[in-house]
């Protein structure tokens, strides 16, 4: 597969977003006319850095508003397109994008229609460049696939192809099993998108919402493998129109592009048994080995997990490191970081095949994390997320090997037995989908549901990212744009929060406080026992119970960018508590 | 008119919405239950605060899912409703909202529903509660406020009435005028907003992109002509449920709002020629008197000014102020102000009756801006707007007041002869509705349809506002949220741009550098004659054509946060280059 991109998806001049391109590992690129037109630079100097780079312009794009029109508005259209080609000649690429006419289009006649494409074609050829015709969704009379196709064939010109757009095809749901009825040759270039599933028009979808493939609700794996089988071996090329991506960090947001195309070959070549562009089976997680808080000081965050009930299981011999304990969930404590508060920094996943994982997640474009080891420790392995969160992977249980390296532990008398339910990490707004589809592609874990969350700053977004057994939860959080992203936390199930937190209080914990009011509310909504309902108000526990079970739970305060959290799932309950997330909001205010 | 809002409006804590809500000049408030459950203060406590701020609480809401339920679940609504009942007469409130069925509805049937909000309301009586009964546009079987009111006809208790909500009304642009056909008294409440012109599912829309009254395209002074006529005559209360409105400063988004209710009262009356709500007449300006740039240091801008051709018009004679003027175009340096960077701080308008003008602007609760004046010297009145930027009003031509206090002007040879042509303001993306609500309040500016403008850092949203002649205009910026707000800028109108290009370049101007892959697109969009052509590249201009005329431009370099554009409009175009929008950001970057 080659990969490419249009120039109008990350932000930036035209020669950063080349230079991001490129450093993105992209082999091509799609020249939008308007970047062009801004750029200081002349086409010369964009084909010369272009050819250093080692991109290939694919395609210069779009000539619009061309055919089914007036023969005098055709004769204007034929002299700006000899404009436009001689701007190709000289950035020496030979494919022009030619959009369906949506503005001044009069004839609704393929005849007409082809004749015209026809000339244009004719004319593009005295410079050596070809054309591709796509249906764009808001088309005024040509909004289809499958017409582009019938008008390109009726043309009959060999520089003459149709471009197929997923995002024009699938937003109107049109049945994409057509593309295999076109010939080969004939499909001169591929531009691919996903979307949310959005009730909007689809003008503005397009514009504002469209999704690099894998973050939204397109089935591109089922469209891509109907164009592999039509025979296509051109590029594959994004082309995402997103109010976001237009202003994140365009070298970050070109990496972020490039994972997903790599994600979508992997995907469609596993859903259809291929070899070409399959990294290998994605393993599948099967339990948390650790998460690490990193920061300058953590002795506040050692003195709350043993208030907590965490046993303390000593030094790392060689390192400013130490662990706790509760149960099967450990916390690492690395003082070596170069942050100064307390942060969420890493996480260790157990999986049957660790170098697997990591040879994943680096084909998938994640940059590999350097940890120094000493003779006898534990090697282990990882890459850094988008975020600079660090994931590493073991296929030793953590008894059989690093658990050693550690000296000095005292453990604790009642201490807390549990494992770690999960962990909620936070992000700026803008780098929320950036997360996920790392998430997804290089962690394999799935997408439930978003939903949101009114906190007293603004809507949380929020997006629960799991292993479908459940046993690796990452909820995400998504602050509004205003807002600091809001702390990170740990949460740690057992199976009885209430004695957990009477024992964490006459340690001397400093919990989070939970409003009288919130109190008289659960009395309303829940037909609670009366000694039930004082245990938990005395507690400070938050309740929640849906048609599965129940959900009982308290946080403590927040250190630097850290919190904790206790839970206690009852029955077959399967949520976080979602309702009593404005109460914590609030209370952490 | 008595003013309220509800609570889920604005940012924050609910004591801090209160005294926001209180400073804002609302006579009431409704609280919602989420606010209260998440607050730490006790019912008893957030009364008592209310009473001291002067603030009644109108309603308490929402109660959902109350009606057209089995019996079993009505049992447990009851149950539900009672301890609500319980927190509202702690509050000391009297008027709960019951929304129809979204979620459990399973009868669809007056009768039922009717009977069970009966006993419902039965229940309420006791504790002296009334119900006021309300459609959401997405109720399960209850959508639409005429059928709320025979279910309230049919259910017939003193305590049980209708509330009227604009969105869920004009959303599914149900006709309002039978609203008119329900008794006034069983009207229990009101509740406002407006919202875009979205083509979008009307849950999303309502709960992410509701407005405050003037800033959408609701019809919403027609809708109270109806409200009023029906003999409504409670409070009006806005319920707002917004993005942006619930994560900008608690503060000054209450005043934003309690100005849209205003601004809702005044046009209502005076379409309708009633007394009551009357500011009096809207006042249009007819023309601009002056622009202010105020700096620490404004050197830079002097001779800006001189090499563009402007005549300096002299110092001020008790102030550290300067005045330059190009025919009617008069700019004022001001080195009092406190902001270092040059920055557009101030506008001067002139109108037939000033002081209208002002008092309109005060009612609209824009707070007055002090100029101390000397003996003899002009006494200058004006408002802020919420950003800071202040606006003056003056009846007198300049030429007979506050010209004469500038001294020692030296002219120019070969100057410029222009006006002011617009104004340019920018703001960050959340205040950008604050502003227009300003503009076209306090202003009486009116907005053109809104455009959106691809910036090398994100789409820039741009909104025209303008008197109706076109002798005001003020095209207003929104800067995407990742980036800072782009720099404001003063376009003066001139008849012959190409001189004053080449004379300012002659004076050894810095102005704006446009890349010559601009002209090359030129040539392919329009047909220009080649010297044209030429004179546009050598001289650094944009052009841009409409059906009606022609548009020719330059810009300056930017100082602070504030340069100069002058444009030379040919024919009858009405526009302002956007097309060369991208190209000045790019050039700009």
């Amino acid at each position: 597969m080659r990969t490419s991109v249009a120039s109008v998806c990350i932000s930036g001049g035209l020669v950063e977003k080349l230079h991001a391109c490129a450093e993105a590992g992209f082999d091509g690129v799609e020249i939008m006319d308007a970047d062009l037109i801004a750029a200081p630079e002349s086409p010369e100097e964009i084909r010369a850095l272009c050819d250093r780079l080692g991109l290939k312009i694919e395609m210069f794009q779009p000539f619009r508003d061309a055919e089914g029109v007036s023969e005098e508005l055709f004769a204007d259209n034929l002299r700006r397109a000899e404009a436009k080609f001689q701007i190709m000649e000289r950035l020496g690429t030979d494919l022009m994008l030619v959009c369906s006419n949506v503005a001044t289009a009069s004839v609704d006649d393929d005849e007409v229609i082809a004749r015209q494409l026809g000339e244009l074609a004719d004319r593009a050829a005295v410079h050596g460049i070809r054309l591709a015709y796509e249906a764009l969704a808001w088309g005024r009379y040509v909004d289809n696939y499958r017409r582009t196709w019938e008008i390109v064939k009726r043309a009959d010109r060999p520089n003459l192809g149709v471009c197929l757009d997923s995002f024009h095809i699938l937003s109107l749901a049109h049945d994409p099993a057509g593309i295999e009825q076109i010939d080969a040759e004939k499909i001169f270039f591929l531009q691919l998108a996903d979307a949310p599933a959005l009730d909007m028009d689809v003008l503005s979808w397009s514009r504002h919402h469209r999704l690099f493939p894998g973050e939204g609700s397109f089935d591109l794996v089922g469209f891509m493998t109907h164009v592999v089988r039509a025979g296509y071996s051109g590029p594959w090329s994004l082309e995402v129109f997103n109010d976001t991506y237009r202003q994140t960090d365009t070298v970050r947001t070109a990496a972020h592009a490039h994972r997903s195309l790599v994600w979508l070959a992997d995907r469609t070549a596993a859903a259809n048994g291929w070899s070409d562009g399959l990294l290998g089976e994605a393993p599948q997680s099967t339990g948390l080995d650790f998460v690490e808080v990193a920061g300058a000081d953590l002795a506040e965050v050692d003195e709350l997990l043993a208030q907590l009930g965490f046993a303390f299981e000593g030094r790392h011999r060689s390192k400013p490191v130490r662990l706790w304990s509760a149960g099967s969930a450990r916390i690492i404590l690395n003082e070596q970081a170069r942050q100064s508060e307390p942060v969420l920094a890493g996480i260790g996943l157990r999986t049957a095949d660790a170098a697997a994982a990591v040879s994943r997640a680096l084909a998938l474009g994640s940059p590999s994390v350097f940890r120094r080891t000493y003779e006898g420790e534990q090697d282990l392995r990882g890459v850094a997320a988008p975020d600079g969160t660090q994931v590493f992977w073991s296929s030793l249980p953590a008894e059989r090997s690093w658990l050693q390296e550690f000296e000095g532990g005292t453990g604790v008398v009642d201490g807390l037995e549990g494992e770690i339910d999960h962990i909620n990490l936070a992000y700026a707004w803008q780098d929320f989908d950036e997360a996920v589809l790392f998430m997804s592609s290089a962690l394999s874990l799935q997408a439930d549901a978003p939903a949101e969350v009114p906190g007293p700053q603004g809507l949380i977004r929020s997006q629960v990212m799991r292993t479908p057994d459940g046993i690796v939860r990452v909820p995400i959080n998504l602050a509004p744009p205003t807002a600091k992203p809001p702390a990170r936390h740990i949460a740690v199930r057992c199976d009885d929060v209430f004695t957990v937190a009477r024992r964490a209080r006459e340690r001397g914990i400093d919990h989070l406080r939970i409003p009288a009011n919130y109190y008289d509310d659960l009395a309303a909504r829940f037909d609670l026992p009366a000694e039930i309902l004082a245990s938990l108000r005395e507690l400070d526990l938050l309740y929640d119970r849906d048609a599965n079970g129940e959900f009982i739970h308290f946080y403590t305060r927040t250190i630097g960018d850290v919190f904790f959290e206790v839970v206690e799932r009852r029955g077959g309950y399967d949520g976080y508590g979602g309702a009593n997330a404005p109460i914590r909001l609030a209370a952490q205010r």
